[in-house]
């Protein structure tokens, strides 16, 4: 199976912008921090709508957080402040910097909570260490549904290890289970009935046990590496 | 305080692309999808480096998940598919359709496993209903570092509510808190020394309730107005 390896990222800039609502927009700030050489990394709508008290003829807006490599913050302001589709601009922190690496946990709620009690009680020993790692969870139920969820990890930005806690999966989970992992993010499983156990890297009994497991695996601060435990079961 | 109602988003859709990692790759994306009238509402780059087995001379390429709204599939695969930028195409769900609302927990280690168990266990009977409903957690200790987190919350895509989980948070956190509230995104906290319990939208004393509250206040399946309970304590 195809890996790749994670090396560390090169450091990203931030900005939120408040941006005029026009289909034409982001073409405009692209090919603006393209111009000075910048990689834009993410570029997220995290709000909709015009500033509260905004005169009612102004035009409606929305609220984009962008991240940018390979450019300093003045470059960036500079390139952007002339686009006149840009109403407001600040300096942000790359979220990359703040919450870190992502340990996903899929699956039943009983278990999914176990799991999270895990692997957040063992990320807090590493986050004071340095680290940033976050525990990012959904409860879900039916082979569909966490079909679809195994997929659109490959879609999430920072996402470094899926847990997938149940009693039984198997079926399309095993399938998507095989495709995240030809991506190069790595799955522990819950030991369970159906076949998902014979598709993922490391499968653990205790759900406790198992999200501690996931966090050191992505931890530069512990000595835990999962190629070295492949295909075991605890 | 300025609100902002959350409404029904209009429905998005996905591709994953495989780009040249040029800085002005970006542009000519962006500038191609608003041609169709089509709003870019995100773009996150989630793996570096081309696919495994490529040949040595090939570019540098990066996989990209796009989402974009007020355009159908298949006129966005016509209008990607001629740019010379793009080496592969491949349709996908939306994050929010998959992984929903985002309710955030952070601070201390137990306290935000106690907190994710309420939550992740309330979530878990919402999204049996249809809900979708996320759980996202950081152990996080300092203040600067809390505060850091807080504010980075507002750059979240689909953040619906926070829930800061500790036994002292103060100073910077508040005024933190109090700018989170200001762009709509409401605060739960533990009951807890120092002034954060003044600038949140409710405290709850009891961790494994304040995640189900905070998951009952977001879910469309439940009846449970946080408008109604601002400034009480549990």
């Amino acid at each position: 199976m195809p890996r790749r390896v994670a090396q560390p990222l090169p450091s990203a800039i931030a900005a939120r912008l408040e941006v005029v609502d026009d289909p034409r927009a982001l073409g405009a700030i692209a090919t603006a921090v393209g111009e000075v050489g910048g990689r834009i990394r993410a570029l997220d709508t995290v709000r909709r709508g015009g500033v509260a008290g905004a005169a009612p003829d102004a035009p409606e807006t929305v609220e984009v957080e962008l991240e940018v490599e390979s450019v300093d913050e003045h470059a960036l302001v500079a390139a952007l402040q002339p686009l006149r589709e840009i109403l407001a601009l600040k300096l942000t922190r790359p979220l990359g910097k703040v919450f870190g690496k992502r340990v996903i946990v899929v699956g039943g709620g009983a278990q999914v909570a176990q799991v999270a009690l895990g692997a957040v009680t063992e990320a807090d020993r590493h986050n004071l260490r340095g680290e940033r790692i976050s525990v990012d969870t959904i409860p879900l139920v039916g082979e569909d549904n966490i079909a679809f969820a195994v997929r659109a990890v490959a879609d999430l930005q920072r996402a470094r290890m899926l847990v997938l806690a149940g009693s039984i999966m198997g079926g399309d989970i095993s399938r998507a289970a095989d495709e995240l992992r030809a991506v190069g993010v790595p799955i522990i499983a819950l030991n369970m009935a159906g076949s998902l156990p014979d598709h993922v890297d490391l499968v653990v009994s205790d759900p406790v046990q198992a999200g501690t497991m996931a966090v050191m695996a992505v931890a530069d601060t512990a000595t835990f590496d999962l190629a070295k435990q492949r295909g075991r079961k605890y």
